[in-house]
């Protein structure tokens, strides 16, 4: 079937993102908005737009019966979740199958099955893709987490089975941090995910967060785009994301793509997803954890590859096969993404919400902006704090780190503080222009100030 | 050498473009402006910027004298003239040389052959580049020319030898015409160029405007970086470029960069240059002229060939060889630009200058914007209407065209009229989407209204 019109259950760039590529499709686009978003981009650019609640997140763009009553009363073929707020829900994915409208993207059992830490785990490692060392599924007992950290030696992370995104989780360095720790973790997970289950992993050290970008359409094909280096992260929040990989061998990356394709066919899965994996120096690479959507950081991947995800994604939804093997897919230069937050990088990241009375994007060769930001917008403190995600395209790495210089010190955002100078910062280190950081790069270099 | 400071002698757009390359290769920036430019992008972005006159362009970015002197008090190495202005003006470019300042673009001596129309003409058949059948150099006196006239037929046009870009053009449809309008046209062109040389030519129809663009090195290296079609012009002036154009073979894509190469190496060019062409039906192509300068539409080369055109020019001119060879260099996808001018293009493009309070160029993947504009910008009513490029890039021509329509329609200038609506009526011509159109097709689809 080819979808007349979509309603995308989302706000900020993401959605501007859907809606331009609704529009090269020729597809209506419906848009949806809480009260505080009655002023947003996406409201302006979409064909259609309804409000579905109060400001709260929880009373709009996660309330399913609010986005279903549209979307019926609309005559929405599909909709498109975006990131966050329902794309990893797959009560709302069956909602959507049961309503006879197509959810865009895998089917609420793949989302299941990799929205549980654990049931992922064991599945990853059926399809032959290298897991964590650790408990084979949840930890029933302290007894036997004492065991297993001994098996696999300290340090051990402790992980909540329904946690993600860098949430849920605890370090133990020794067996006595163990015991203090497994039953609060416990306690913890069950009163934020509403579900107590915890698991055991091998704490690594030196590690680079690589994830594979993979396509699969409803026919049982697959191809991977390649990989993401994200490992530039504060606090688990990834802040700078490139394409390829600084470290990566062409054999590796073969290994790695290879591996995302077997567990993404290990779950059915459809649609655009993201394989997390962990890189250690020594070249194993461990899955973390998979994506069933689309991702922030996609666009450093349409750069290289020169395919539109986004476009892709509603395509397969569509029922079509993928339009291209895996032999047909190559990469082409570097490309790099800043992600900028309207936060007070000099003050520790403090959220620094208001009016942007000025807004000016940088533009030129080899740069994208994808941003909701307008002159005059109000950057509200009630939703995630990234304004806007500056990317760039160069022939080479060092061109990419040239011209996201130049493109950061042109974007002129008034009103409000980002990240612009941390990135500038950052994009200076010596380390970073070697290539050689890890994800704990920014614990190790303060660059706050 | 290695350039430390360039200084940018235009203004607009394509002193942002230069100033973007100059930052990306770490060079410093001196920008020049008029009285009335004082507030403008160029002089906000770039290092350094001096005021070098009145409002005038004759006063200021003409103004030789003031140029120089600031080149000089500011110790810069070299001087990027962008397009108009001084870009083609062999004195300007003399003195350069001989103050010891870069003069980025080719010899003055390739600026004079090329900027004399006949001379240009002559210089071309003697390298065995086809020319449009006509006189062998100026025009003597009218029985000269009636005689040449009999021999290619009728229609001819008269063109004066000092014009260029539309300028100092007649067309005669028989002999009575031929023997009314020669004389005026000698003294037209006494007039508007302060030379009177005319030459006569066949004047053919259904021709597209198919150019090519070349990069040399000054060891006589020269590439070609294939064609754009620029067939869509208003009195001469284009409106929108593409590259590739729709209707060339490989063979005779091929074959007009073999003569475009020729063509430069036979004025011992150096730098980025155009060779512009008339492609007939029968797919005969024949030389129209060179330009010796950047050209507005040189981003739609550089999206499909990945080649930093204002980099490659910066580079050469400090004497580096050029990085690639023919063969290095491949088409990828389609790439489209329009010219965002400020006129009303449904009142016969008549300009409108004028404050821009509110101005949001679109985003997202694929498009480019190579522009001056920011919110509360004043569009002056003294220079050139164009205010901004939009350029767009597709894996096919049909991506790229639904790429530019969502651009365009996302494109927010408030304050002037542009000619945004134009651009989008002409992407919904079955024509233009079929690619049959030749450089008449404005004059034969009013699409004004």
């Amino acid at each position: 079937m080819k979808f007349q019109k979509i309603l995308i259950a989302n706000r900020g760039e993401i959605a501007v993102r859907i809606i331009r590529a609704c529009r090269e499709l020729g597809i209506t686009t419906v848009a949806v908005f809480s009260e505080a978003d009655r002023e947003a981009l996406h409201v302006k650019l979409a064909d259609e737009a309804y409000c579905i609640g109060p400001t709260l997140a929880k009373d709009s763009y996660l309330n399913f019966t609010n986005i279903m009553s549209i979307a019926t009363l609309t005559e929405c073929d599909a909709i498109h979740p975006g990131y966050g707020f329902l794309s990893e829900n797959a009560d709302f994915a069956e909602i959507c199958e049961s309503c006879n409208i197509t959810f865009i993207g895998p089917s609420s059992e793949a989302i299941s099955k990799m929205g549980d830490k654990a049931v992922a785990k064991l599945t990853m490692q059926q399809a032959d893709v290298p897991v964590i060392p650790g408990s084979d599924g949840l930890i029933s007992d302290l007894d036997e987490a004492l065991v297993i950290a001994r098996n696999i030696g300290y340090p051990v992370i402790i992980k909540a089975t329904a946690g993600g995104g860098g949430k849920g989780i605890r370090i133990a360095e020794n067996e006595e941090a163990l015991i203090s720790q497994i039953t609060t973790a416990q306690q913890e997970a069950e009163k934020a995910f509403g579900n107590a289950g915890v698991y055991l992993e091998k704490y690594l050290t030196g590690m680079k967060h690589v994830e594979i970008q993979i396509l699969a359409d409803k026919h049982g094909n697959a191809v991977h785009l390649f990989e993401r280096d994200c490992s530039i992260q504060r606090r688990r929040q990834k802040l700078i994301e490139e394409a390829p990989c600084p470290v990566l061998t062409p054999q590796l990356r073969d290994r790695m793509g290879q591996a995302a394709v077997r567990a993404a066919q290990a779950v059915q899965y459809s649609g655009a997803g993201t394989l997390e994996f962990l890189l250690g120096p020594d070249n194993n690479f461990y899955f973390m954890e998979m994506n069933t959507r689309i991702q922030v950081e996609h666009p450093v991947t349409e750069m290289i590859t020169n395919v539109d995800l986004i476009k892709e994604m509603i395509m397969i939804a569509e029922g079509n096969p993928l339009p291209f093997a895996q032999s047909d897919i190559s990469i082409n230069g570097w490309s790099i993404e800043c992600r900028i937050n309207a936060e007070d990088s000099e003050r520790n990241f403090m959220p620094s919400a208001g009016l942007v009375p000025f807004y000016l994007p940088p533009g030129g060769i080899g740069v994208r902006v994808d941003s909701a930001v307008y002159p005059g917008y109000y950057v509200s403190p009630h939703y995630d704090s990234m304004i806007a995600k500056l990317i760039v395209w160069g022939n080479t790495r060092e061109e990419a780190i040239a011209r996201m210089k130049r493109a950061l010190e042109e974007f002129a955002i008034e009103g409000i503080k980002t990240t612009i100078p941390f990135h500038l910062k950052l994009l200076n280190h010596p380390k970073f222009i070697d290539g050689d950081f890890d994800i704990k790069f920014l614990e190790d270099h303060d660059l706050s100030n």
